[in-house]
């Protein structure tokens, strides 16, 4: 089988390789179609501090189960799925109170482990979800990055009467706005970014009201039109947005981040304390499959719109590249199988 | 009536004034006793940046309703009332989500308005609870101080299972591990603080494990003890506690934070959403005196523990003083009327 392997920092292949067998639980899935996110991106410049070499990337991947291992039902061959990236051991704290996603011996498929951007890949059965014939192959793959929203979402639990501001409209923060919107019912939703295509892009997720703050500063605007947000997210996930945003939220706002910056954020007490603000971090998502797959179903959020580009898996060095260069032309890359 | 004025920073004064008249909605409460909080002493130093000068102070205190202003029902008069120094406007957002203490217009008695340091105090009708018979003169004032605990709590939400650590046994520490204790059954309440005198009252607040971080460093014990903190309170209100706090804690942990420090902290995004940690800051209190009234009628909670000393009114700035420079020897102190 054909597979992308990172065989160290900064070396891609497309390596010929055998296909792998479903251990115990497991399940093998004939990947249909898979999703490049920034850290794919990461892992290939030899960014992200928890990937080891080589390894095949992709963590956003649909297919079909072809095989299953020891203690898995054999009917299950046939089934159109999405994997959760997640592998988490089910027993320590975290897993004990539902937080699978920061399981004290995580792994993470496409990062620890062996990933979707490869013709065939296992994942644990538990963590195919069927699909519903309604969600197309073509979108199949936005249900990963889709369940980062509902994460975020699932902390900051969105009010209809939050005025919510989102830093950067990039794949994150657009999936968080089609989410407060579609599902949620927030009344008003605010996007800040520096781009004008990305801008459109949140407009067409649902946002109320964009602003260039590359053209106007927004704290200034925000002033300006009185605005006080009481639920802000930092999709950019620049290390200086943390003291703005708590600058601009209202008293009783909840902050939201998912940066993973390494440079250090400077914000006071006081900034946070005179506001009884809250600070939530999401990483990845906890077995949030169910919900997004439900999202999807009911037409809540619209994943197409998202997708500017596809390729074939041989092109996804020009995918990578093009994700990483262009943000301004593209938006989420498909590769298909 | 003898009233203690802050004229200015640094200017204490017992002043003959004339009894305040209660305004409508308002009741007059003839005060039995008062604590002495670290506002006040702030207040008094005017590092406090609410406060406004000449002030009575007191914000901790309870007496007896003597007089009613228009539209308050009459048969008020002779209750025995602990009163909650958070006034708010009830129509604003933080007020419309059940946030009074971060109140767009809030003032606080004792700080904005004036306190209960005094022989009669004035507050808004429903900011007197009645007190039940069986918490007496003695700890009433310690009402406030512990919604100050239950506010933090109601936040952070604490489970039997969390391996609470506490940073500061100070009065805001001391009572948030009589909570975690007796009223969220907490297995494991860890106290770190320079101070023996003050370990020693955790101890008798009933914490497991006290660390004197003056003779052993905080991150050193816990490792060597193999222990991750699933909840952190810094009650020391430090600004290199979070940091610190970040890197003890156990994935999917959260962090409450009190302080109102005007210096910097430096956090990173990795060191909190790499574990999907969470911050809580928690300011006054959010209607919770009917809430330690009950923890006080049930027992939970040992409010005398935490009283060291008492005064008469004449003595405030015995008071004052040792509550600032004794700490080893002095936790709360209660002034009589």
């Amino acid at each position: 089988m054909k597979s992308v392997v990172i065989e160290k920092p900064g070396v891609l292949r497309i390596a010929e390789r055998e296909r792998p067998q479903p251990g115990a639980g497991e399940v093998r899935v004939k990947v249909v179609a898979a999703g490049i996110c920034g850290s794919d991106v990461h892992i290939f410049h030899g960014n992200n501090p928890f990937a080891r070499y080589p390894r095949v990337i992709g963590h956003e991947f649909s297919g079909i189960i072809d095989a299953v291992g020891e203690g898995v039902d054999p009917a299950r061959i046939g089934t159109r799925v999405a994997v959760d990236p997640v592998v988490s051991c089910g027993h320590c704290y975290p897993c004990s109170i539902g937080k699978p996603n920061v399981c004290t011996t995580l792994q993470v498929i496409g990062v620890h482990l062996d990933g979707g951007f490869s013709e065939y890949a296992v994942a644990p059965s538990r963590n195919a979800y069927p699909l519903p014939d309604c969600i197309g192959d073509d979108v199949a793959p936005m249900i990963e990055p889709f369940t980062i929203a509902a994460n975020i979402c699932g902390h900051l639990k969105p009010r209809p009467d939050d005025i919510a501001l989102i830093y950067g409209a990039g794949p994150m923060g657009l999936t968080v706005i089609q989410a407060l919107k579609g599902v949620y019912g927030v009344k008003q939703v605010i996007v800040a970014d520096r781009l004008p295509s990305r801008l459109k892009l949140a407009d067409a997720s649902g946002a109320d009201l964009l602003i260039d703050s590359s053209v106007t500063p927004l704290p200034e605007e925000l002033t300006r039109l009185q605005i006080k947000p009481t639920l802000i997210v930092d999709a950019a996930c620049h290390p200086a947005i943390l003291q703005e945003a708590a600058l601009l939220a209202s008293p009783a706002a909840r902050i939201g981040l998912m940066g993973f910056s390494a440079e250090p954020s400077s914000i006071t007490q006081q900034s946070l304390t005179s506001k009884e603000l809250s600070i939530f971090t999401s990483r990845l998502n906890s077995a949030r499959f169910p919900e997004v797959i439900g999202w999807f179903e009911r037409g809540q959020v619209q994943p197409a719109t998202l997708i500017t580009h596809a390729f074939d898996l041989e092109e996804v060095e020009k995918g990578l590249h093009l994700f990483e260069h262009d943000a301004a032309a593209c938006c989420k890359v498909v590769l298909r199988f």
